[in-house]
């Protein structure tokens, strides 16, 4: 897992997988989202629709998936991932069956990180 | 799929499982999150917030689950869920691998559905 972002209010890292996939943690604790203030959400929520962005622009996906779960660790945080009509779970969620195999995404994720970056830091 | 409310913007509706899940379905044609304005991504996650609030307020839940995926429907919603560390998939998502099994949900899933109509009212 590498780390994309770091500020006072979040950190952004890469989950390794097939699929982009970026996660967004809250840095103060607070495990449901309805616990965060108004502005807080918004806040938070505004980093997940930058990932999308930058996701849409980049891959230019078939979808993209938000969710937040924080059943193993409950503390808020977003989960956001480019899907691709032939990525290996499609039309599943990632956490669902595979329904396929060796699934390359054809934009580097890698070059994605700095990509994001940019985006973040404007 | 029974409707629990509808009006101009979303309608809300219960999806048939044992855990008590609502979908939140905004009316306008639109694929993606950042496709929609700020101002309708905080209506929208207000009532998805409003859904939270309800469960964690009815049922005493574990954890909450939110979720926007749309590989099947590509029209904007979102998924709201109440999770049980006794439930048949905790602590993976309910699209996730099955654990266990005959979870029953303690408080009436059926009489959730005109608390949160009144909540909504309000």
């Amino acid at each position: 897992m590498s780390l994309i972002w770091d500020d006072a209010f979040v950190t952004l890292s890469l989950e390794p997988h097939t699929n982009p996939w970026v996660i967004v943690r809250l840095k103060a604790p607070c495990k449901e989202l309805s616990h965060l203030s108004v502005e807080e959400n918004q806040r938070l929520f505004g980093y997940v629709l930058a990932v999308e962005k930058a996701m849409l622009e980049y891959f230019n996906p078939t979808k993209i998936n938000v969710a937040s779960f924080g059943n193993i660790l409950p503390q808020v945080h977003w989960h956001v991932q480019a899907r691709f009509a032939e990525d290996d779970y499609f039309p599943n969620s990632l956490w669902g069956a595979k329904v396929r195999e060796s699934f390359v995404c054809e934009a580097s994720i890698e070059e994605f990180v700095p990509f994001l970056r940019a985006r973040l830091a404007h």
